[in-house]
């Protein structure tokens, strides 16, 4: 029997962005109304681009000093947070349950953060992820172990994906763009700039933002935590000595090793975490294939295991927050 | 001072949709993250297309029978009835706070349901909401009186939306096409499937599949609230006779008189009600310049008066619900 979730209130809100003018198009009539006339759609004018959407939940008593922000990965949404595929409670919920008020975010371009015409406004097309590329890049079994028909799929032995519920996470795929990482550190930098002071639980892409975040103003992150991080920031000696003062953990799941686009993300993401050590910084590892648990896929948070593995990063943050408490006793007012 | 919102929890979800293929795309070679070598991208493969995005609140107490189903509309997401652009509590915390557990989705195409790309998979490219249109269509002001700077833009006398929030209802546009009426309305169908009855409160586009639905599965729907609904779908006779089993409310703001989009959506819409009314149905109307409140405009869950209307709605469904629990005497178990 899961406890409730008592709440002050649910806020939400865009950051970021800027006005924008398309020019130059041609008016259309459109029927934009299967019953109604056709009418005058005329796509000149103004647009904001390049906010984030976030959804802040804010506990009636927040045991934790600073609120929790998670960031998703690359072609996903805040979605990724909240109840598992298979309809367990998300981290979003255990970390609510756990004190932690919780802000969860659309990334630019992603979910109800909106996108904007290309190539009028963005420089490029949209990418897709197709089911195929996910089932082998969220290391869910092997490249040609897809079909179409679920019950012809072929996992990794002892995948602690729930691989029934694989069509749910597809569900929840959204386009992405390559070109819009500029507007996308900007608007995360106004998101962390409405707190005093935040956490920051990134997934994947999320991971390369929240590292770049924690270097540019490592006096607002509490602590960063890169679950399954897509690689790190060219960063210089400056940017690592201010990242340094961030505490850093990395989670990581199993078939890292054999697996293309992994290999090179893993080890420059180690290869960072190396640099933040020898810079004065916390940057600690959880590999879980080297703590004896197998199977868990690029979505730690969906696996059958996730909640117990939010409880490896709940015991981390808490020993993070002792340190913070002791050195600084400010605390959160948003 | 607001009053606490507990909750038993929070579930999200996505429903309908189906796996649809795209071939014969190039293969591109893509530098995905911006300090990792280019990767293959093939979009060739399988995509779920035509699903619903659900946010799920349930309170731990809650005091009707019914969960109201919150209904954006076009252009738009569950955003919408979310915190008002001015940071007001919106009426998903209203309606939660009055003891109704409330579900806030994503219509196809939109938000965190995702889209797809055309002309593969979608038959016609997006369209895209100036804030030239949203001024004149939601009625903010005269056509000329938008500009980009916030100082010199000029609304309509006493407006009721809050006009220095603008930018911030704008930041909530998203791309909507025109073809995927079929598509939604079966994932609309599915998402009311999940539960035994339900009360949908849908706002302008929402309200044309609002009405549907309603028309289709009277059975499952408690009380259909349309705020300014765009226009009425077209039924026949056993149609109507189908939703005048079904409650209806209509609630119209100022200066639809006056606007050319309006003017037909409304005398649609209206023509419906009469329909409903010949029927033997119930359909009342709130025309709040009639009453006196003038000054709505299209987004009367965002105008400065925001809570006295969702308490006209609340009064209003607490009188359906008191006939309903008199009829049926069930109780919504989800």
């Amino acid at each position: 029997m899961l406890s409730d979730i008592a709440l002050r209130d649910i806020l939400s809100f865009h950051v970021g962005g800027e006005l924008v003018e398309l020019r130059d198009q041609a008016v259309q009539h459109v029927k934009v109304s299967p019953d109604a006339e056709a009418r005058v759609v005329d796509l000149n004018g103004h647009y904001v681009n390049g906010q984030i959407y976030a959804q802040h939940f804010r506990l009636s008593r927040p045991a934790a000093a600073f609120p929790v922000l998670f960031w998703h990965g690359g072609a996903m949404t805040g979605v990724t947070w909240e109840t598992t595929p298979d309809q367990r409670p998300g981290w979003s919920s255990i970390f609510l349950r756990s004190g932690y008020d919780v802000v969860v975010s659309d990334a630019v371009e992603r979910g109800r953060a909106s996108w904007s015409p290309w190539p009028h406004i963005y420089d490029s097309p949209p990418l897709f992820r197709t089911m195929e590329d996910a089932w082998h890049l969220f290391r869910i079994g092997p490249k040609a172990g897809f079909h179409q028909d679920p019950a012809l799929r072929r996992a990794f032995d002892h995948q602690r994906f729930p691989v029934n519920a694989f069509d749910q996470l597809c569900a929840q795929f959204v386009p992405r763009w390559t070109t819009n990482t500029a507007l996308s550190v900007a608007a995360y930098l106004k998101l962390v700039a409405r707190f005093d002071k935040v956490i920051i639980v990134a997934h994947s892409q999320g991971g390369w933002f929240a590292q770049r975040i924690a270097a540019a103003i490592p006096e607002k992150i509490a602590a960063v935590v890169l679950i399954e991080p897509a690689g790190a920031p060219a960063m210089e000696k400056m940017a690592i000595e201010a990242a340094a003062r961030v505490p850093h953990l990395y989670v990581w799941g199993d078939h890292c090793d054999d697996n293309a686009a992994w290999i090179p993300y893993k080890s420059d993401a180690v290869a960072q975490a190396e640099r933040l050590i020898r810079a004065g910084g916390t940057a600690d590892i959880i590999d879980l294939p080297t703590l004896g648990i197998r199977g868990n896929s690029h979505m730690p948070m969906m696996d059958d295991n996730s909640h117990e593995i939010a409880g490896m990063v709940l015991d981390w943050l808490a020993r993070q927050n002792r340190v913070e408490t002791a050195h600084e006793g400010d605390r959160a007012t948003v």
